[in-house]
């Protein structure tokens, strides 16, 4: 007997996305230099669902994810893609996935190492093609240019928080992606900072004032001139500390 | 002096939104037969920069919301947007506005009385002409069909979500689209119940059995029929009482 | 026939909550001077169940707050409280109730007026006697004493979080908490703001750099000397603009 | 010359906890029959403040954390206590670390394998003496008994979460608790079933309704007779299918 999903739905309307979200999974996130780092994914997994059968058989994602072990590259993403094509019987093939990635920072004085977690996501398709974006959320320091002026002083500063999107050919690292936004900020954060630390990232901020539009720009400038990238969109908000809500930027660029 | 907004910015780049996000003031939802309800909106507001100017004057943004006193219809949120257009210079002005609507329930049974907490969302903007999407998330009740069958018997129940954004001509109610999404699920769920309206719900919803597929196409073929409506997407989200995920179906369409 | 809720449980194990969670409904706050302002409120409600009846009849949770309009005031809480306390047969009622509330701020230089929101929460328990807690989140700024000393400048500043708890008697208004944490911070915050505020906001912050230690001392001071308050708990947080993670203080009081 | 956070503060007040939140650092918990599995653990690290000094050394917590690398295990978190209270110069230190703990599944007919993901927390303090509070919450499905009476059928079910925290001598696997939250269900829930499975975990919970009331004294009961659990705090929270909100019950006990 045909299985409920299998039967014809008299409807006739094909359906973009049909799966399942929050499927949490162990992951291995692939590092600068080679290997990989253990993180803690966050699957959704979806197929395009034609307009005759009436349904998709959900296990099927839940059992190839309890599979799969290949690292979160692209072509570790095509072959999980690959594979839930083939075992739904679909065209389409859709995954988004989240993580959080560590990158070790170095104090900029002292020297001293720690690991800071930046928020990242992938989201690929097979469609015809294989598309792949690769996101990461950055925190960064601001200093306001404005008020700098205004006050013939230090201005304020607060956290801000970068989100950089690209499409690439070949490899792009997620460290690479993050040492672009902390560059294009008045300075970078640490999650571990000495004194004299301190000071020097409050001076390199001060020396670098930036407006929301400003950091936006300079990581565009950055993205332009990489001939990997042919594909970007960049945001970022500034949690302003001289108001309760957040300033905010964005582009979208496509080569 | 110019301010520092307005001088050249050298890097020619063009940034799709600037703005202020998380701006919170109370409004007023347009409710269906006329009037509003108060609501807490959360503001995002947007222009576009060219590629000239250096920044956009951020406090103009809470300056114009200081100031709005529309209720949040298609003509309300349009003058919302010519005032930021026109205020802060720019040919594009976007706004996303987040709250919580409140629909009436009756139970089925006992005729009693409640209000339901439905999120909704407009997004709108006017660049060239003016788009204007309402959004609304509905819970609801959902029983599994293929389960049903499966065990001869009941299946499994949870609640799932059902998310409707619309592009329209003339008016449409939001609580004209929760109504769409309530009777394409399996049952509609209701805040207050007695022990015969709980039957009620219960049978009506075991007399349903709806896969999120059969959901978002029951929304479709209620959409498809609807001459104001021209564009849409639908999704909906179920969270599956057997497993500790959820599944979803999705749906774009444009006339 | 006996419901199941009302027949005897073996396992004489009494509960100390059983209720309802995320009832959101239309609440009115009262404002300083007198009168309301309408909010979104998220209720909680629960009673104790004795350790012989098997469960509570849970739609009567829903039944009473469709019919509860009183003020979000202590008066009018214990009456909601009473009415639970009736209707469900319980010795002890307990209610938590989410919402935010907006406060009117005139900037410092220009005057202009604007709401801010507040995160604001209540508190509340009748079993023996009537206790009822008022908490309020308001966002502020924050300049580091130490950064300052340590660059012989300006310091970071970044936007902090006062979360204030009171138990009382007689009358306290939400916008005294509020004044209270902004007086204690290096400047308030505001939605609004000209270039000309600006700068008074960053003078009045630069003149007043607070460790997030002080500003909760601060307020320990404040309602230290305030009569009426005869139990507090106050936490700050600083989301700091040099690194990725907070700096938290906190204190609780009881007189 | 003494840092600003050495020096005196005039104000008297001592403070219960100053320190930092939200630091994330991968960690190693604990699994049942020894080993560890990778996590990624979010710490808010806190000491007391006496009333003399004007503040603690933020920066001390972050350079303790980036050299922790015991395992999450009671002694490896009184360690990280230790280490704090040394460095930071305060009789007291307290943790509280969330990560997600995966344990792995079993399918009930297919005996496939999967992978569950369950918020975890350890809350620690070393003040006098130590005290360590695990807490995990696991997804579990519930079948309400009322509705089964009422409608001489199946009622309806959803998906709900149990939430144990216990004090224990000796060792407590937080697969224990898990599994005793499973038990005290209508059924478990799991990540991958196939068609086969959903029967067994749909005939198991129709043959075992559970209110949320009986979900919790069943915990309790499983608790009560383990005599390494000194202490605990039982909450359980249902999506109730029927209704946009959920049902609730707690307990706590102290033998």
């Amino acid at each position: 007997m045909k299985s409920i999903q299998d039967r014809r739905d008299g409807r006739d309307i094909a359906l973009d996305r049909v799966g399942v979200t929050g499927l949490k999974r162990p992951a291995h996130a692939p590092v600068a230099g080679g290997g990989t780092q253990p993180v803690e994914g966050s699957f959704d997994l979806f197929v395009a669902l034609g307009p005759v059968a009436r349904g998709v058989h959900m296990s099927r994602f839940a059992r190839i994810l309890a599979d799969f072990a290949d690292p979160l590259t692209p072509s570790g993403v095509k072959r999980l893609l690959d594979t839930v094509r083939s075992e739904l019987g679909s065209e389409s093939a859709f995954v988004d996935i989240d993580f959080t990635f560590f990158v070790e920072k170095t104090a900029p004085a002292s020297g001293a190492k720690s690991l800071m977690a930046c928020p990242a996501m992938i989201s690929a398709s097979l469609d015809g093609e294989f598309d792949f974006v690769l996101t990461v959320e950055v925190p960064v320091m601001t200093v306001c240019p404005c008020s700098q002026e205004a006050t013939g002083g230090p201005g304020h500063s607060q956290r801000g928080y970068v989100t950089i999107s690209v499409r690439f050919d070949g490899h792009v690292d997620i460290e690479e992606l993050i040492e672009i936004a902390e560059s294009s900020a008045s300075a970078p954060v640490y999650p571990l900072l000495t004194g004299d630390d301190e000071r020097v990232v409050i001076d390199t901020a001060l020396d670098n004032p930036v407006f929301v539009e400003d950091l936006v720009r300079g990581v565009a400038e950055r993205l332009d001139s990489d001939v990997r990238v042919h594909w970007y969109h960049i945001e970022a908000e500034n949690f302003e500390s001289v108001s309760d809500h957040n300033v905010y930027a964005a582009i979208e660029f496509s080569r």
